[in-house]
């Protein structure tokens, strides 16, 4: 079938996820392709945000933290994680960021592996989780990290893998190139040499099913502002599996992961649930905004999103691949649906320009360096016919050449 | 002079400060003692928070972190913090939670002194901090902790110190008494062992002027969401004294700590600049409330708003002392006013339902375990003939012993 934008509308109309895009507020006449960078704004988030300011933070002040039971926002909303990430409830918590859970994460499982020294990860894996991989095994003498070469295989992770190994950590969904790890093969591998696999899910949670019990992890991590849809800099999650419960013990040792602490005890007990992974007082406005975006999960399961994204996807590669034919574009991410998250990259020479350029069309995508442009698709508020509309931008941007004005050549910081 | 509403409500008519109530938007009838726990919202909170939300999250999404500058809140609110505690720009950051921070600036501090193996702190300082000070210390082969026991003096304080000491930490204002420290004093005595010294000013950010510079203190670190009205569970903040940045390391590097957090680099290479003492991704929401509060800030004087907190908090001992006498209330703060923060604490074998007694009838303080019944003073939007009415509260429900209604007497969860 060739593919035209009437074909593309049809898909619209027929896919019974176009209905959740009313839940979300969208800018007028702009295209989101970044969904997997900064989650858009939803009417729940927004009303339970100024709930909170307005009922709660206004007029019921401090008493909050038990009429509104703010004191057990991050085990609720980490439960509601939970469901979307394949864990049974009690093992996940809302909490500080990712990168910041990353390190409770490794530093306990470091502690439970005492006597090994070595951290396996990629090279190409999210810069802030290699850097907290240096900054953990910091604290521990002759740690030494692994880093398996970028664009490594399962096969290559297992054969970094042996009974020296203390941890394993890797990103479910890569950033840059949205491929997926086998999160099941390489935790009952990783598990075969006695080894703590700690994944993160920043660009999973939210767009692809996980499976963490069923796949047997120990720990994971991941973000509340990407598909989660949470406010920028939403609180990340962390999730330890019910068996390291009382055995993994969070570094950060504030008085919210204590078992009582409003007794205001002078030694530090860990709770003996995943409570002990919080740390200090929660950034409640922020938590606001996510418990009303969590809401909209509620309403559909992770396989239909998934389908869609997978959809959405395999749409865009296959309008670019033949409308941009010979613009230089090449698909840095997996082929096979299955095997990448919900994000697409191509690499090109020009990828900054060509990205500043749709951006001024108000087709919202974003670089990464070197030469990646990067395209997030939302199942929950992307549409069919907007991706062939933002491929026809592209193709515009293409044959003029408008990319080459100097106010898309100039590099500027870019997030 | 004999104290009367009249004298009070003079009292309120000749404050310059009184002004600054419009700012703030409290419930009718309340009468909010409590704003050492949790800040109010003011006008300036609510209209940031919803610029934020409309604004940039929604309608310039991702690109905000450019175009609304969220990239550089860390930084820019961390000076205007700074402004208020005494330490020039440059040296403060907005970022994670106190304990976090705490944590931070422990195992920084602990690495600098490296040959050194003692921790000292106060048996008496806020649970969360003995805790991060456990953790910490728990990071390091062979550090133990010496606690000055409660209620020790500076003398005390001294008498701990020498040459094997690597880090003291202390909480400025007591979070039950409200006894100030002399920070200068025991920072001095400090530096003549080559200790660090790390200062955690939770209670005193925004109601007690602080001198960090001219104390010469290493680093500090303290909470948006009492004094400085964040919001709940604002982010804190962590100031790194200049001689001190480009040597000590954060041991959470994450990538906002990055030298170049967008060149995507995959060692760490931390900032030379104060930014090195972020993590992760800010929860901006959270952020964008402080912003506006810290604006009220700007209108006055740290010192002029410490004189009107000594007044209101003489004023509500006198009150209490001289109106509920033989209540069985004891003061536990100290008498002198210049020795403690803006917070009033008594000991009562009652406390507890003294204190929801109060509660009930809208007059919001709080307990502290054992036996403390605890008042805060905002100088920005406390009055004192609102003081006059809590106390007589007080009178009413100690004469009729209201308190001992068992729903006031039936302990609930209290934070």
């Amino acid at each position: 079938m060739q593919l035209s934008r009437e074909t593309c509308l049809a898909m619209d109309a027929a896919d019974p996820l176009a209905v959740f895009r009313d839940s979300f507020d969208l800018p007028d006449r702009m295209i989101y392709l970044d969904g997997n960078s900064l989650g858009v704004v939803s009417h729940e988030a927004r009303r339970e945000l100024t709930a909170t300011v307005e009922t709660q933070w206004r007029t019921d002040l401090i008493r909050s933290w038990n009429t509104a039971g703010w004191v057990d926002w991050p085990t609720l909303f980490g439960d509601r994680i939970g469901a979307l990430i394949g864990a049974a409830p009690g093992q996940t918590v809302v909490a500080d960021s990712t990168s910041i859970n990353l390190f409770k994460a490794l530093v306990a499982a470091l502690r439970m592996n005492s006597g090994r020294k070595v951290l396996v990860t990629g090279s190409d894996n999210f810069p802030s989780d290699l850097y907290i991989t240096e900054g953990a095994a910091a604290l521990f003498a002759g740690i030494e990290r692994r880093l398996v070469p970028a664009g490594g295989t399962e096969d290559d992770v297992i054969a970094a893998l042996d009974e020296s190994v203390a941890v394993l950590t890797l990103t479910h969904v890569n950033y840059r190139t949205a491929r997926i790890w086998d999160m099941r093969r390489l935790t009952e591998a990783a598990h075969r040499h006695g080894i703590l696999v700690v994944w993160d899910l920043a660009h999973s949670a939210g767009a692809v099913p996980v499976a963490l019990d069923e796949a047997g992890a120990d720990f994971a991590v991941g973000c509340g502002y990407k598909y989660l849809n949470g406010g920028p800099g939403a609180p990340g999650f962390i999730y330890v599996a019910e068996r390291h419960l009382g055995i993994a013990v969070n570094p950060l040792t504030g008085w919210l992961g204590h078992a009582a602490p409003f007794d205001f005890a002078p030694d530090y007990q860990p709770a003996k649930s995943i409570a002990s992974f919080i740390c200090g007082t929660p950034q409640i406005l922020s938590y606001a905004a996510l418990k009303g975006a969590l809401n909209i999960f509620e309403r559909t399961r992770m396989e239909a999103l998934y389908a869609k994204s997978q959809a959405l996807t395999s749409l865009f590669v296959d309008l670019v691949e033949s409308r941009c034919a010979g613009a230089g574009l090449t698909l840095v991410s997996p082929r096979e649906p299955a095997r990448r998250g919900s994000h697409i990259s191509f690499a090109h020479e020009n990828a900054y320009a060509l990205v500043q350029a749709l951006i001024a069309r108000d087709v919202i995508g974003d670089f990464r360096a070197p030469d990646v442009a990067r395209f997030g698709f939302a199942p929950l508020y992307n549409g069919f016919a907007e991706i062939w509309d933002a491929v026809q931008h592209l193709v515009e941007v293409v044959d003029t050449e408008e990319w080459k004005r100097p106010e898309f050549t100039t590099r500027k910081k870019v997030t």
